[in-house]
């Protein structure tokens, strides 16, 4: 089968024909026909750090590892300097266990408890802002073109999403180049994955740009600037704390992605404007109300 | 000032214009025009339970202490026999203490907790499924006339999303008539804020139907099957498991409802077609990515 041009260019790019992501359901459409679509999984993942039981996520089932290395990164449970021995996945116990060279200090994390602004009961484990005052983000410069580049190609990348939809997308990309294209039914897991897989691959991040089809809330932001990722974009839109933390880390931070049309909220002497957005087919205005993200 | 006739069917609508939940923030457009949006607040409020801290709670900031019942019920923190005596919300400190007249047994709930699949690191204390087994819903017939009016009345609502997008809501509904219209920056707190306003106002719930703006998610279906409305509808899709416990549990789950078009895939029995789809305008089909809500 001949690879399709856009998904050529990933190292890692979604699997939306994966018999394991996705399910066959039966309803009934508007007129009572019988129809069938497909419908994303969603199942549990046990994260074990050494011998303690951190949390079970709900999430689509692929890359446990990289989700599971990823979350104890981001849950700053697994300090950069910390050696990961093995990771074990246990499909059937529905687990995986990170082992680290030397004891983690998590049972101090799980003491404050912070629930975020997502789309669920949310909780981070220890102070949200934590490390975010040793945080040093390279003043990596982005192209305009480069965005509207990567947006179409995202957009039109075969994905859970295309497939099934009720998905969130995150992609790592470096120029106009995606990279990696991670999702999941948790915005947090598809970000999770993504960190997990450049910390097992030890990717350099001051050169990428993070793109996410969800809000730019406090959470996003954080994340990105924890990982050392410079640029963050959205479709979607930006809550105000969210622009406050980027201003303050000097991310540069981009929503409202659009067709031809994108707001800049932190960061505008990063970004470097080379073509004319009259030169972008834009999107219809949109008919009705969407998804929050 | 005339009420917007549409507003006037609500017992809560949104507030658009209340000057705490959004804020004016300036940057650049596309063509680096300086251009000024209004973006949601995304603030802390810290939960207690009697002396006990919960959690802290991510949130747009109004309804404070409908929030944290709804929180602290929808968790089983507290019990349906449980008697309120007193809720403190301190607009300065950012908490809401909600205060029972005998001791609570939250401290065994905080043991377990599971990640849910929402758009945050998504944490439920307690058992997720917990409760379940008990839940008797009510077999309410719901029209598909009501099902499309709700929608037509909830989307030229004048709501925060439609000010400053990048919100979800939740509205409480009974026959084609919209109640309660909660938004939040999590989807999570908009339905828990309405759990917090039907405890208050002891609301009966096995008349009622719950819209989402969110994907029909386990933890949605589960939230609603829990606060004992037998109907929930969405724009969004829905994920496997999810349908999987409304099937159980006999929720009448109806989701992709846009313009004439929607998909029953739970308690088709008690649904009632009683309107052709053909006399309902329908939806243009998108033009690109949405946010997957």
């Amino acid at each position: 089968m001949a690879q399709d041009p856009d998904v050529a260019e990933y190292l890692i790019a979604p699997d939306p024909q994966a018999m394991r992501l996705t399910r066959a359901v039966e309803g009934l459409d508007e007129n009572g026909v019988a129809t069938t679509i497909r419908v994303v999984e969603e199942r549990p993942l046990t994260i074990f750090l050494n011998a303690q039981e951190i949390v079970t996520a709900m999430t689509i089932g692929d890359y446990p590892e990289y989700l599971a290395i990823g979350f104890l990164r981001n849950q700053h449970m697994l300090r950069p300097d910390d050696e990961i021995t093995r990771v074990d996945y246990d499909e059937e116990l529905e687990t995986v266990v990170v082992r680290t060279a030397r004891a983690t200090d998590y049972e101090d994390k799980m003491r404050r408890k912070t629930r975020t602004s997502g789309c669920a009961v949310g909780t981070v484990f220890g102070d949200m802002m934590e490390g975010l005052g040793d945080v040093a983000l390279a003043t990596t410069s982005v192209r305009s073109s480069w965005l509207y580049a990567l947006s179409a190609k995202i957009n039109r990348t075969p994905s859970l999403y295309l497939e099934a939809g009720a998905i969130h997308g995150t992609v790592l990309c470096k120029g106009d180049r995606p990279l990696v294209y991670m999702e999941d039914v948790g915005r947090h897991n598809a970000v999770d994955k993504i960190a997990g897989w450049m910390l097992s691959e030890q990717i350099a991040a001051e050169d990428k740009i993070l793109y996410t089809t969800g809000r730019l809330t406090s959470e996003m932001v954080i994340k990105t600037a924890m990982m050392g990722i410079p640029v963050l974009a959205s479709r979607s839109g930006f809550t105000a704390w969210g622009v406050e933390i980027a201003r303050e880390v000097g991310l540069t931070l981009i929503g409202r992605m659009k067709g031809r049309r994108f707001m800049c909220l932190s960061g505008e002497d990063r970004l470097i404007r080379d073509i004319d957005p009259a030169a972008i087919r834009d999107e219809p205005k949109r008919a009705g109300r969407k998804g929050a993200g």
